[in-house]
């Protein structure tokens, strides 16, 4: 079994408001994220398979990588995430909840081959700050 | 002669728009960049100076740090570039622009010893892509 | 479930050796790590849980980022690890050792949420080498 | 129990075919890849062990920087994978197959100490793009 | 006076021999280097010029990558140096030639506007090594 | 005219303190650096010349490699600079005054081709703060 990890870039704003609480309350507990501000993102997507015998590869690189930036780099890049996307309407768009959303724009995407499965969505905000998401099965077990 | 070299972080929203032109002719000039986004934007300040024999130090690193942040970490961080400062009224927010603007607010404010200037602006909107400024001095002569 | 990785630097000094051994054995097992020296430490904090429903965040970032500043750097940050600090005047300050050390400095601070929780430390000591700890819960189960 | 992790890096040529297959159809799957090119290699090796309690380290990072650069680094760096090296006669030389080659290079040089045992081979071929393996022994159970 | 610097990569083979030499002079001077290997190579490219009135911008960045992909990365990128292309059959691919044949090939792109000019190419041929040139001109004077 | 970076790295101990000073306006002045405490320095040394038509390169990199090893590393790796180095009795070791001695050591060290010369010492002290000495001859003309 080998892991494999394609990193891309995507870069967006946003901004944190819990829209049943008042413009204090917001303030209070998101200070600066409420504010309109961005990043630019680093996403690691891991895929976990048997290498083919044929190829050498867990699955093609170029594939996997077409995949990334039709279901998540064409439609997160170079938006604000509260406004042009339908994802956080009810959710703060934070990297924890970005990540659960990737997963779930990504895992059906990925090829049928049996023995191979999305395994890891790690996120960057910046340098110093990432989340890991390993899908609803990792968390029951 | 000594060049010294510090860099923060700040991450920030903006979108690019001429107001002078219409809707259609900003999206065919700034394609992506006409919509609202951001970036985990790195500067590198440079100062030009003696060690002091003293100190063995250009300038204490900390004064620098706290100038830097109280001119432009503390202003640019968090914010919307175009709706929440002053200066991009006019303005795109290109890194272009950012970095005079930059080397504006910091020039008045580095301490008066007469050696000691400040040398160059660099600013990182993203991993593969920087601009330098060297102010009007260097631009002249 | 998230895992939340939160990154922070301190720089130090130390040096190895064991008080039992001889000045020469010291320098046969430990080289030029018997010398004093020091580094740019990077420190990585890695916390488990659940996204809040009402913020979308597994704990406040400004919050974890104040316990390991307030537990760990502030303690670390331009110290002898040897001579200034109580944890290796029987240890040895590798950085197995100090990932240990910081992981029970860390882990009573951390808020009393019962599904968070501490679950990694990793522990750079410079860019090509680093250690991770996972609590004695890791180790036993 | 720690992990310990020590990077090392190796740059070579290699190209990807299938013997089985015409010329077109290693076009048609591998693309440029088909061509000779090359990569400097970042190679990640990961042991796991107790730290001795008289040096306070899982394994002499010298001893494991020695072994590396013995048993890869020499036999790796400024080659031709396909044609300087045995191991890819049969085998395409993708991150895939490099990595369990390099396991097994590894794995019988390690020190015999029982508690100790390599736990990870982690490659990447550029900055965006990485493969873990964890030897038969993780694959089974 | 703005300048404005973009990174790319691309991955390449290579090997150093001078024709009028032997084999053993050759293995000689240039050791590991005269056996084919690759490495992944990082090419900052500098433009100099006043930011557009209209645009903020030096130049169209969007513009500047195409015409480096063009002109750069889709001819170098997964070949063999000195097999595939025209410009190593008499010199040596050293990152020294190549960043001359990269200022040739790029310097006649760029567009024709008086102020623009091409002011350095950086390229890396690992993360220790890499060189500058600044054309001609710089060169003279 | 290229020039051509060579990177390296080293750790050491260091901590300031102006002997014509009071332990107060030493704490006063230098804060936490008056404590012992140690970086990972990272050098870059950039020589210029003109590469030679034999070898395409401007100078061989392993030399200078060796250079830098023997006059640099191997006199300042895992070092208390203030107590283990004749450089540092009368000078602080700041970055600024470290890479003036750095310049010392490897000028007159550096092969007697007289088209080549040293050109810059850049020393980081760590990943966000650096320093550039461009020898006497840079700051008199």
């Amino acid at each position: 079994m080998i892991r494999l990890t394609k990193r891309v870039e995507f870069c967006a704003a946003h901004s944190y408001a819990n829209p049943a609480w008042s413009a204090e309350e917001n303030q209070r507990v998101f200070g600066r994220c409420s504010n309109v501000h961005g990043h630019n993102y680093i996403l690691e997507v891991t895929i976990q398979g048997e290498p083919s015998p044929e190829t050498g590869m867990v699955m093609d690189l170029k594939v996997l990588k077409d995949v990334i930036v039709e279901a998540v780099v064409e439609r997160f890049d170079h938006k604000h995430l509260n406004l042009d996307l339908p994802y956080f309407k009810e959710k703060i768009p934070t990297p924890e909840n970005l990540a659960v959303v990737i997963w779930e724009l990504l895992e059906p995407r990925l090829p049928g081959r049996q023995e191979l499965r999305l395994y890891r969505i790690r996120l960057y905000e910046d340098g110093s700050f990432y989340v890991d998401y390993y899908g609803e099965r990792a968390a029951n077990g």
